[in-house]
């Protein structure tokens, strides 16, 4: 805590004016720094980019790209790759290991957070399994599934509305849940704001509840999970 | 809507000074005006069901009424029970139809305000089975009572913390279902909104919603189904 | 609960990856699942209502569906019909019965979520009458409407801003009444937040609410009520 | 905007070290400066009112004073006045003048909140009258003294819930209507935050709104336009 | 309240379908039923001016109307006037009255609500004097204006963010004080939200509130209390 | 999902008219239903833990239980253990296993969250170790702990107040981190809404976060990691 | 960040088990760590202030301290003060020093929130100087009190309500100005949140802010700027 | 108060009909009035800039406003300067003086909020030094600039999503530090609500708050402490 910049400073950082690259990340976490794109220009998202496949040696990612975006950089950057629906760029990913994540969704309109987490889940070397669409509404499409929620090392549950699907989820299997409240719905739904204190409220013991829309921060709680 | 105060105005209302009682209510609705015991004194609410079962014919109710004040106005007011539980005055119950309500709840704490809903539901004529601690973290528990649930003309499901369990009951029956939120829970329960909000927000469709602890509610939309 | 997805699953289950379909719900309920608009490609939404219509004899309803979509599903599915105000599509409309549903406006700018409950209430089978922009600024508009309000069996109250006409209607009717709350208004109307509590906290006994502008929920309310 | 601190300043103001009195109020508005009795002890407030009593000519009031403090003040300070149900203490009230106030309230629980708009507004010479328990869930009761209300100078409604009172009878009425949210009612009320919000919302043109329970506000509004 | 749809019936009100006009308000409140724009389009406004002005006898306004659909209803119905500032359409204005309202603004961006205000005080008769731009952050501004303010029979206080020169103009007048919360700010000023609770909950007694950004409401507050 | 109650019903849960016991959950998650204790009589939690132990096999939980009660049920079921700070009971807990949890608070006030995490954590079987009052505001207190923390399975971060040390020990070590809110703190604190905002959205990838003041949902989260 | 608990550890902090003390914080800052008195037993309270006297030099201090507690700790540890207002205790007081702080009061009842910041900053060596109850309804007497606040070197302004106090004086003087919202008044007051947001929300420009009700915060801010 | 509009007023103030300039501002505190620009069209921005300039000394600076309104009015006024991404316009800077500010952000997305901070400061004479991207997820990026942080006379951290930059900068350093809670982030970040309320709850003693995403507001709390 002396404050000096020297050069431990420089090895552990990179200074892009705009941006200080958390370089040690790697050697703390097992991953690179991952890329928040909101609010970053193309050229600066190239640049720390660049920086971090250059000084670390892990997967590179970039989150909540738009499209436009992430054309320009992917032109720039080569050996990348896009995924629309997860809005999210990819480079040199992790190596597959043995930690099962199942990523279930309540209906339909949840599938892009869905993506996000199943994107991330694979890039950071995690095995993925998706079960879509089986909210409580009609409970036997989760009873027929249980089998395969039983079988991860860490279930995501992707919900909105008043994400139920959290509680009947946690109930049924001992694995660690992750559950991801998703801005679906309207009115009372307030945006995911019902789903998120639902899911921190729920009846089920032991649930762990991330950011609304975050399928990335799910899959980084199983990539902890995972070590 | 001339405004003139005649005898047309106290064949239908009767002045107590602090209380204006609709004694017409039994003729457009079935059922006497029922007292609402909060912000009463023993005296006052001694006074509106003396009125009320001398001007009326059908059963009276004093809901939310604690229980020192209970007794002061049973003492005064012969015949009447008192249902500590559900904090409920009843004279007069209506005889018993053909119209069976199955109330459920999530947990045992939910317990009070089922107890309300029942309370009222009986003293108004209908049928009440009750099914109780049945939330959605033990599915089996639901499943196995099923055939009671559908055997129903309305369910009232009562639940606290996120409330997942309406939304089960509503996908596993075709009767009306009246979700009844509880305060049961704490920090992101909210006392009882985000089981109210969630509720809201149901993926079964067709559910309906009462305020927050209202077994009272829940009580008379049953009645009014009932006519 | 063995979760094997064998046979049975087949039966009452259809995996379109995308989603899961409910094909026991019209088992269950007396209707097949309902699609929800928001959030699926029209390639979708033409999968699914496919399916529904091969797998399911009743109507088939999508909700909340964008003009642009909507014409592109119904190139797609013959024989639906589609209702701009209430952005719904319905194929095969089931058969109307015996059970009369009025519905009510505080004011014209509520006319759209009360097209959404009429559309589907008439999709379901159900008789609906329309009463629009009688709210309680002018008591002698609903006054005059009473014998109307009367004789149905069930009464949806549509209204935003401070939505008192669900009170009104409430105290006039012995019927079910059951309240939506509309985002008619600005500032201190939230979006249909103000119009959603003063229904929930409503001093007429017994009315349900359910989701902002959720015309739908109250149709299928409704229902339930008529089975 | 001087700053400075001279013999004006002594006679428009009164320095008790814990408060500085602008007796200069009763001149700009014609009533002296009105206690606010809660985060007071009663020795200050007797100062207080010690103070205005001898400095200004008008009526002396003090607010929301619990019963004991009322008591002990009462003792100090002679020829006051309390209304328990108000929570009210005045000394030299004001001579009736031509203005009449109507004061409505929509049940009986909202009688303590109507009852100190009635004990301040008598205080400071407007005429009153009140009319208790004609909350819209029987219209009949508000329509029968629709001729009281019409006669009145200026209307205050108290209600608490939905408060759908305000809007009824700021339709039947030309005069001002002051509306006061009360915090009666549970759960969705959320202790008058949604009668705040329907009285800011209602579709009754040119109602105003004070704080919620300030029947004191109220009074006051009607005081500046008897003026 | 018989319900009968009678002769009555008609003479008080003009069934649209889409509305039911209120013909009778020109005679319990002194002028027509005032047409709020947002969710009717310009041939349901042009149906609803055009019977308003041929029933009754008073000026017509239409609120929050869009410049397009003013334009178009102006070329159908002649002899209105468009006022853009205020989104305000007008036909027959009343005659002027001896009754002046002081309009007073914080800030530059509360423009247009206090020319809503002025142009519907104006419409329905009433004498408009502005005073703009004297926030509290510079006192003097406004402490020059007292002679103006004083003068006012009613004074209308439109302010955003913090929203306290509304408590200071209370403080300076004896007048009723009408406050109106502007939208004006950002950040914590929550649309108006901050205005609105700040000025319930203003130090200055007897202030009233009205709807944020309501100009309209405060100028109809003001028309009540002319009488 | 027959719905029929048989032998099956009998072997999986336990009706005890206000409760039906989950007695499966052992099987299906390795733990038997720990009991929430506010809401139940001190007959109610007797009756509930003499059937756990009774029909379960491993460790029986009563959580957030006042002193009385806890005495009250100490006294009839032998054998168990009061944690007064925790507010916990507990009947035969789980040997010790090789899984070790830090707990970690950022204040002394944090204490009775951080010994109910430790607690339940210790009674099912986990390794605790705890590191009390190392805010942010003095960071070197966090940093010399660092190797504690690194060498953790699972570090349960416990904070209040604006809880930013969730966030630091987020980006200090590579193990998942559960983060728990608290409702240390006043004012803008909120009661612990703050802190779980602030975890919600930490800059630190990866955290998961549970229901203010829960150091039970956070051990068991810790306990679904441990399988 | 090597995470070692060696000497310089021991020398920086003091473990006692509940609590970690920060006893290089006093270098670091000029001030000792400020005891904060909820959530601790008055022994936990007795050994922090026992060791951060022994360890540290400069004033010790306990805020939001129990009357009761804080008879305790005084018996314990000698030579502290009491300030029963302030719930306040204090050892070794600083010696003062040029830096003059006023603290201004819209009402009487802001006075416990002034006494802990006046407290608080005269005992870490700032000069107070205090002005009571000159709320802007009453102008006059802020505009009489204009040359103390401009001979001030920081202004603390602590007001509830709508909090306008702090925009008139944030206009009139040139110093920093920290405004302290506080609880005072009642319902739309939301217990110090609407002066919350009115104070950060203020047209008066650079005025910052600290927490509800937060004295001890407003007064270590000025002891800031008095480095 | 005399409320007279005479030679003083003209003096102190320009009224330009739709703005009342406080040309005694720059007296009082220093400073012109700035313009805030938001709801000003480019003639009134033009008309005000040109009135300052005319009538005061020191800087003139309109804050937010667009790039075309900006090209606009630097077209009509002369010698101004703007600044994109800070969103501002400058004319006649002052001159530097000897007062450092350090701005700090937590991220790269905080950069524009941290550019109007800088871009003020430096207009009204302040020396600034930028820190970007110091976030705590990474702390040893902030300990490597604390020589840098701890030169400064002020410190201004701009962070958003949990804000915990603001409380480890204010355990580090002496100076005062003013907290600016910006809009990034999603979901639970609620637009920079729980930034803002994390930092009004910080654990750190002693700092201050302004409005979300206000770097104005800092710069000038800054500038009010370079006196």
């Amino acid at each position: 805590m002396s404050g000096a910049r020297g050069a431990d400073h420089e090895r552990r950082t990179r200074d892009l004016g705009f941006a200080t690259l958390d370089l040690d990340r790697e050697r703390r976490q097992g991953l690179p720094e991952i890329v928040y794109g909101p609010g970053k220009t193309p050229s600066q998202v190239t640049a720390i980019v660049s920086a971090l496949l250059a000084h670390n040696t892990g997967p590179v990612l970039v989150t909540r790209i738009e499209a436009a975006d992430a054309a320009t950089v992917l032109a720039r950057v080569p050996d990348g790759t896009h995924d629309a629906e997860a809005r999210l760029l990819v480079w040199r990913p992790a190596p597959p290991r043995e930690f099962s994540v199942v990523i279930v969704t309540a209906g339909t309109a949840d599938g892009p957070v869905a993506a996000e987490a199943a994107g991330v889940a694979t890039a950071v070397g995690l095995g993925v399994t998706r079960v879509s669409d089986v909210g409580v509404a009609g409970l036997h499409r989760l009873l027929d599934r249980v089998d395969t929620l039983r079988a991860a090392d860490c279930v995501i549950v992707v919900a909105g509305m008043e994400a139920a699907l959290a509680s009947a989820v946690g109930g049924l299997v001992a694995a660690p849940v992750v559950a991801v409240p998703t801005s679906t719905g309207y009115g009372a739904a307030f945006e995911g704001v019902t789903a998120l204190l639902g899911m921190l409220s729920s009846c089920a013991a032991g649930l762990t509840v991330v950011n609304i829309d975050s399928g990335f921060a799910a899959a980084l709680a199983a990539h902890r999970m995972a070590r």
